[in-house]
């Protein structure tokens, strides 16, 4: 009976979740951008005015790393701490948060649906939540302590020992947290030959975005044979994911002498791995992303669209969320009913939530690229990729955010905003009220012709 | 029982469906490029050679129009026929075969489907196929008929008599086909302030695209309440995707001074009409596509990939496909487990059956788009365009066709071929052998987090 007691009160306290994670969102950006407003966050003293302040704070906070000015050059000792505090509370905040949404919305969408996920992942109690963020908050730091530990051993002696420490914390933490914001004022591209900064910074990122569901399950069962069906596909997908990029990237960048073609061949192999990883969302980058060729591009815009796993600092519609589609059309080239994976069943609502959040996510880009198209002064791909890459919360840039126009900045705020709480997380807010309690009729059922 | 019997009939004469669509298309393209192939179809009298021949005997019989050398400068009048001849054989054959192959495909899946299927739309015994057919070449012939008599009240005037029914007969045929081959060399672009041939062609080419189930709908009910779900559907798609268009086109192009602008506003209404329901999948123009502005360029393309209705001449990802999607996403938004329009519910394997259609579909764009990308000299924004047109059997241009390399045309020749076909079709011919019969058993469920 616990699951309606958790419900009964979160009634009492007249939570909806959806719009609880949209206000809570809300205010921090707004809390943000105000302190980034102030005159002293400011390397030359000026504030730096509203739309600029609030881009950079929702860039923060969503995780993003779109940037309208340099990191380094524009913003004082003040406006980098800022900037790396709505990171950690907007990737911690968002990795608890997310904790507690995808339980409780979950709940909303049928009372079977809700039981059988609390049965399985075991621990949704109200205390056990709390556990968890204890866990989610110690992990973090501990993941984040040896990332700094290791890129000081590359930081200090470039930088002196306390520049070098400061910018091994605060890359630590923009990497686990898949923020992407740098303080080198060309991201990683310093060190792209460089093995220990290039393995450390794909490491965090990775940690990062495969979500603690992910982390508990492996550290409990040690056995991929044991591990959940989630925990499966997170990594099966993941490696995939990484292993395609890899090769493509190499491929299709090998003789590009605004990419790979300047780096020696050690240099080939770990900016390959480097941009196999960053679309999905990390933002950082060791070769210029506006220069990569077109299908490079192309294979970075679907992959920042995929982003990392749920319940993790990645954004983009997730791996998970591919990865039942992916078995739906599947199992309809099979012609089978039932979406099945490593002996298991996948459940028809999941199908229909994944496709919600693709179709949502990818109605949402067509907008705001149609609107960009016609503000700003750009290539269709520049376009796309700026506008893919704020839904995704990646950061990546062809070069477009610092000449964005007003509309443009607010266009892209609003879109970081919207991938990173989730275009179903929206709509759940916006639709709440006209969602009723299913009575026993149903229509009756009628065919149509598809495809 | 006639259900059983007819599926005894089909397994004694050892026909797949997917795999004789497949195989008929194939035959029926390379008869084609044989004969355009030949010295005497061109011009000048000399051979144009295999790989330009298969590729416009591709772009008929999958009415796609998409031309590597312009109709009326390079082919011959033998030429010319034979290409129309082929149009009119892609086009009808599609439509008669569409209808043979969805509901022999559709009853490979499931045997209770495919009774619902047959109990719905009623005629669907050999006998009936029969009739059917008959009922398609006979409206088919009398629309076209029609079109081209309408025509002829503006091209005789132009080009006087014989080559006026000449070019009427070719363009009511192309337009009704959905087509998009043309006889002036400039597409519609001379008509474009032509109220009768704009809105001729305009009709022909949504007629064609709604689809014969449609048509027989109309034409035995008469009130929109008494038609069947798919028709509703269709018809109320195919309304709002017109409108849509046309005022976004009439907003992103009306200052344009490469396209709308340098028109009367007469000719802004109509070109606006035009371009809104050209892309799907008419493949005419009258003004120039290559200098459409980026937004409405990236409508085209999604109006150019959702394409027309099932079991129509028309190509795309069809109306009802995209449409099931959306009532899917609708759905989950308001927490429903039902796909419901209309007071009636859509069956989950429909839906999934969509799924499978767009999904193939975007990733065959995606792969054909990243090749074509490293072959050819050209902009994101074109070569992404000629793909979806290519895959849509729309047959607009940003420009690149004539310019494609030899991959590059070989590629849109079998992207043409898989579009048309239908890439669900191409899947059930090639995984034909590992389906297998349906056991009791199911695996256990187990749920995963998505989005
Ligand atoms: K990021
Ligand atoms: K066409």
């Amino acid at each position: 009976m616990i699951p309606i007691r958790i419900r009964e009160r979160i009634n009492l306290l007249r939570i909806d979740p959806a719009q609880f994670l949209v206000v809570g969102f809300i205010a921090l950006i707004l809390i943000g951008a105000t302190l980034l407003n102030l005159p002293i966050a400011s390397e030359n003293g000026k504030s730096i005015g509203f739309v600029d302040a609030l881009f950079t704070s929702a860039s923060a906070v969503c995780v993003t790393g779109l940037i309208v000015v340099s990191t380094p050059t524009h913003w004082s000792l003040f406006g980098e701490i800022v900037i790396l505090i709505l990171i950690q509370v907007g990737g911690l905040g968002i990795m608890t948060m997310a904790t507690l949404v995808s339980i409780l919305i979950g709940k909303k969408i049928t009372l079977k649906e809700r039981l059988i996920m609390q049965e399985e992942l075991n621990q949704f109690s109200l205390a056990g939540l709390v556990k968890l963020t204890k866990y989610v908050i110690i992990s973090t730091f501990t993941i984040e302590g040896i990332g700094a530990i290791l890129l000081s051993s590359r930081f200090i002696p470039r930088y002196g020992v306390v520049k070098g420490i400061w910018f091994s914390i605060f890359h630590a933490i923009s990497a686990f947290c898949n923020a992407g914001f740098d303080l080198t004022g060309n991201s990683m591209v310093p060190f792209a030959e460089d093995v220990i900064v290039n393995l450390t910074i794909v490491s965090l990122v990775i940690i990062g975005g495969l979500g603690y569901t992910v982390y508990i399950d492996i550290t409990k069962n040690r056995s991929f044979k044991k591990f959940s069906l989630h925990t499966k596909l997170v990594l099966v997908i993941t490696a995939v994911l990484l292993v395609l990029g890899f090769i493509v990237i190499l491929i299709t960048e090998y003789n590009n002498p605004e990419t790979l073609g300047k780096l020696s061949f050690k240099g080939k192999i770990l900016a390959s791995l480097f941009h196999s990883m960053t679309p999905r969302t990390a933002g950082f980058n060791t070769v210029d992303t506006g220069s990569l060729t077109i299908s490079a591009a192309f294979l970075t815009m679907i992959f920042m669209f995929i982003g990392g796993s749920p319940a993790s600092t990645a954004g983009g519609v997730k791996t998970t969320t591919v990865g039942a589609i992916f078995l739906a059309v599947f199992a309809v080239i099979k012609g089978k009913d039932d979406v099945e994976t490593y002996n298991r069943r996948l459940p028809h609502s999941m199908i229909f939530r994944a496709l919600a959040v693709v179709g949502i996510g990818m109605f949402l880009i067509v907008f705001v690229t149609m609107i960009l198209s016609i503000t700003e002064k750009a290539s269709f791909l520049d376009i796309l990729f700026e506008t893919i890459s704020a839904f995704g919360t990646v950061g990546l840039s062809r070069g477009l955010t610092p000449n964005l126009s007003t509309i443009g900045r607010l266009l892209i705020t609003v879109t970081m905003f919207a991938g990173r709480v989730g275009p179903l997380t929206i709509a759940f807010a916006i639709a709440k009220k006209q969602r009723k309690n299913k009575g026993t009729y149903r229509f009756p059922e009628e065919r149509i012709i598809v495809g």
